[in-house]
């Protein structure tokens, strides 16, 4: 069996199937006879409201159907949409002999997070088994797995002895190994081979980090796809044939089960068996903590540039460690020679600041441009004497140097076509410490669902992983400022980052109240000031750009506030 | 009967509650027996992921309970978010005798369009009659009503006369007809009177247009609530009493019919009629066309505005029509006096567009605020000369422009705490003629869903109410231009707006395909062309601020497409 673990474009019907096609015929000469292929593969995950247009429905099937006779000589398991009189459905087709032998309709449908399944597709009513040859293979699609009341079981009773999972499943830091435990419980549970295709590659705010497994009735892995890349996974099963249907202790087999009525067994006509190849043995390196949230950083920027037609990217300098890494991000996502630093010293910007924004830029190999922008904000401050008459310097004052760097970074990308990075993180997006059409201005948000406490982590894994100081040591050093007004530094507005981490962790990942904050040990009134900050700024979100999620719940799709909202202000049980 | 057509803020749930109490009053005092409050009135409607915090849930509850009692002496029908241990529900609290007598679980959980209840809530199982006195009464929440296999059949079998129907139903243009003659067919079909109760109110891009109504078994409306205001309706639907139980011809009754299995019958103890009163005979304006569309868009904003804990706005000042429309519904809005508008002139812009800002500004008698860009302009130009070295001008330089003017507006905005409010119309956003962070800057889009043909017919209904020319004549007259470039006009880079608009409807809002496009007349060249503007414009729109929705489909949450998106591009079926 192979699971092809592809990177498919959201849309991009034409170019999917060719992908898919290339990675069946790889799977067909390595030896395989079934290779399984992510959910919705044909469409790309998640095709979000493209769904909604019947053209892009029959334009995904036209592609399926020309798709199928090119899988010829090997049974595949290829995700699409499929559509009857009633609706929509997310399906797995099954191709053999060249054509479609049959689909199932995946029969739970994820609508929480950044899901909006019910949305769009009506969930499937049947679980179908597959006899191929002697073996018969459970097929479900993703979420199916997850549910205790998914169809595992009644695949098992009705004699399934491999269960076959095709995934578009969102990574978030740590979800493998919750993955890999329920994967185990399942198998071991219901006495069968388990294998997870997943898919792989950026799209949008997600990233898939593939990861694909199989696992024995033990519930031990028996074989393990790359995190973050393509891979082509082939795991010999081992089932002897021809052999005996499996009989389930203390079942009575298939007929007049009722519980088995929702079960469609699909019988596979012959088709002899590929040549059996030795498989090469393989290790996959496993990737955890750091490591990992950086290797998904750097797949989220990379397709995000790629798919999107762009070649290069800029990104605004400060000196700080935020654009440092993201640039550092950058440069190992897309090459050095496509990075532009740029750095836009006002009168309020150190020295310092300049030596490590020119320091990281040569360690990183990007180019390096100096913008100085105190020549324009003097003549905005000329500009605005008249209407700002008699108010004092405050907060306009800072923003609007912000939304000149913006302002410049944009011009840059117009002029040249490059994409704007923006260097925000989740602490600073969260509270909305941040300007709105200044250093929130751009295509892609890197590090938008990295709190900032975890920044200086992934920033020290940069470094470890360079063996040696590409982003200098004294930007991890020195206190976070936004340099905006003379001596200023981030902890004038909010309480140390570990502190503000945890409380943000608290409020905006884990829905707690200010009781429960405050009950956690936190101080009443910085915690009430943190989640009113969170409630006040929802506006700014609303219109940041993109990025990457690496956690449980990220600023996005994921998090659906409204923006007017008085739960805050009113004190709401508070 | 009252209908009790309140404005709720989203999250105020103590607020919420003080209006529920204060209009119960008016109508136990107007000699209501029985008032209606809209769907989620303790919460406001959507609450979106509010709905996920349990403090949330436990304050809104803690709130339905306190108000319980303050609603003593009539029966009240009360929107909130009902839990038990399995999760939570869109609830309907039956209040009667001041304390909770029963609750309603809506069955049917729109998942469409702006709507994502399945995102949060368990469907309800259960119809639910009440008996009041000698009347049996159907209740319901908003989507149940909108199914042919909702409750209502089984509510009229079991016996109910009326069916009471509390909503929080989205406006759009012509949305009101839809509704009415739904309801006439839901009464008739059923021999019962229906009372439709509606929210009223903006919600960040949703507006709640009120028109509650009554209609009789004939379909015939009783009573009428008025449009995109608070009201509250009464109506004495004049059954007699004491009278026999009501037999459905051909029905058995209750007892024993198995298609019952899912009706509950609550009884409502004995509480003596209210004391009659006689009603005042009233009449509701009927509001449609641009009339309808112009109080949508006032009620949007003034409540944008307001629930946000803003007073004033400015508006940046072009000379054109839609700057001109903005600030005529801004200043019909909140009052002239609490609108700026700021004409932000540079070397490419005409006398007459000075002339014609100023003179909309004092016709309208809002302030006007003169900020010339070009010294800020001049020294963007020299801060890029070097970066910029052998480039020809392009977008680029047109674009900076657009986003000093975003600068000012918001320099203004935090000097003073002004909202700003953007001024792009649905063309425009759908194809992307539009800058981001420049005239895209801004907290609210107040014509973000108005087609540019749509722009002039509001813009001549506010003339024609005014019985002046407010918004200059000329400004209709004159070809549409940005002003960045000289002698520009929108048509250099678009088609004809009549033909745009046209094509735009088809594409993002009947998801047509190219070929339908073609089939309906359009030039396939022209057709493609702006279909892939629209595609490859989404990131911008991904940042836009918030509007009021008008139309069936609005850009925003009402239409979730990807950024990355392959399908224009690969030409997939074209």
């Amino acid at each position: 069996m192979a699971m092809a673990q592809i990177n498919p474009t959201v849309g991009a019907l034409a170019a999917n199937a060719r992908k898919i096609a290339a990675f069946g015929r790889r799977a067909r000469l390595a030896g395989a006879d079934l290779v399984l292929f992510p959910e919705l593969c044909v469409t790309g995950y998640p095709p979000e409201d493209l769904l909604l247009k019947p053209g892009f429905v029959a334009d995904n099937r036209a592609c399926l159907d020309a798709l199928a006779p090119r899988l010829n000589g090997i049974t595949a398991i290829v995700g699409f949409v499929d559509r009857d009189g009633r609706g929509i459905y997310n399906g797995a087709a099954v191709i053999h002999g060249g054509a479609i032998a049959a689909v199932y309709r995946k029969m739970f449908l994820p609508n929480y997070g950044v899901f909006d399944e019910q949305r769009y597709f009506i969930a499937g009513a049947e679980a179908v088994n597959l006899r191929l040859r002697d073996i018969t293979v459970g097929l479900e699609i993703c979420e199916d797995i997850w549910r205790d009341d998914g169809p595992a079981a009644i695949q098992a009773a009705g004699g399934a002895e491999i269960i076959v999972n095709v995934n578009a499943s969102p990574y978030h830091a740590g979800k493998a190994a919750v993955r890999e435990e329920l994967l185990a419980n399942r198998a071991a549970a219901n006495g069968v081979y388990v294998a997870y295709c997943n898919a792989v590659g950026g799209q949008d705010e997600l990233v898939f980090d593939g990861r694909s497994m199989a696992v024995g009735p033990d519930g031990g892995i028996i074989a393990a796809g790359r995190a973050f890349v393509e891979d082509l996974v082939i795991v010999d099963i081992g089932l002897d044939e021809p052999r005996p249907r499996r009989a389930m202790p203390g079942r009575a087999g298939l007929a007049g089960r009722a519980g088995l009525a929702g079960l469609r067994e699909v019988t596979l006509d012959g088709m002899s068996a590929a040549p059996k190849r030795p498989l090469s043995k393989r290790r996959v390196r496993p990737l955890s903590g750091p490591d990992e949230i950086l290797a998904a950083l750097r797949l989220g920027t990379s397709d995000y540039v790629a798919k999107n037609g762009f070649e290069r990217v800029c990104i605004g300098l400060s000196g700080g460690i935020d654009s440092a890494l993201v640039a550092a991000i950058a440069a190992a996502s897309i090459g050095p020679k496509n990075v532009t630093g740029v750095f836009m010293p006002s009168r309020y910007t150190s020295e310092a600041s300049r030596r490590d924004a020119r320091a990281l830029a040569r360690n990183l190999g990007i180019d390096f441009m100096t913008v100085p922008i105190d020549a324009v904000f003097e003549k905005y401050l000329d500009t605005m004497k008249r209407p700002f008459r008699g108010r004092r310097p405050d907060a306009a004052e800072e923003n609007m140097q912000a939304r000149i760097r913006g302002n410049c970074l944009m011009a840059l990308s117009n002029k040249f076509g490059w994409l704007v990075l923006t260097t925000g993180n989740k602490s600073e997006m969260s509270v909305g410490y941040a300007t709105l059409y200044g250093d929130m201005a751009g295509g892609f948000a890197v590090i938008k669902d990295l709190p900032k406490t975890l920044v200086y982590e992934i920033a020290e894994a940069v470094n470890r992983r360079s063996r040696s100081e590409v982003i200098p040591r004294c930007v991890f050093e020195k206190a976070p400022t936004a340099e905006l007004r003379p001596n200023q530094t981030d902890q004038d507005a909010l309480p140390p980052y570990p502190v503000l981490d945890a409380i943000l962790k608290a409020y905006v990942e884990e829905d707690k109240s200010l009781g429960e904050i405050t009950a956690m040990g936190f101080d009443r009134a910085v915690a009430a000031k943190v989640m009113r900050m969170v409630d006040r700024s929802e506006y700014k979100r609303r219109q940041a750009p993109p990025g990457v999620k690496i956690t449980p719940r990220a600023l996005g799709k994921d998090r659906r506030m409204p923006i007017t909202n008085g739960y805050g202000e009113t004190g709401g049980g508070r």
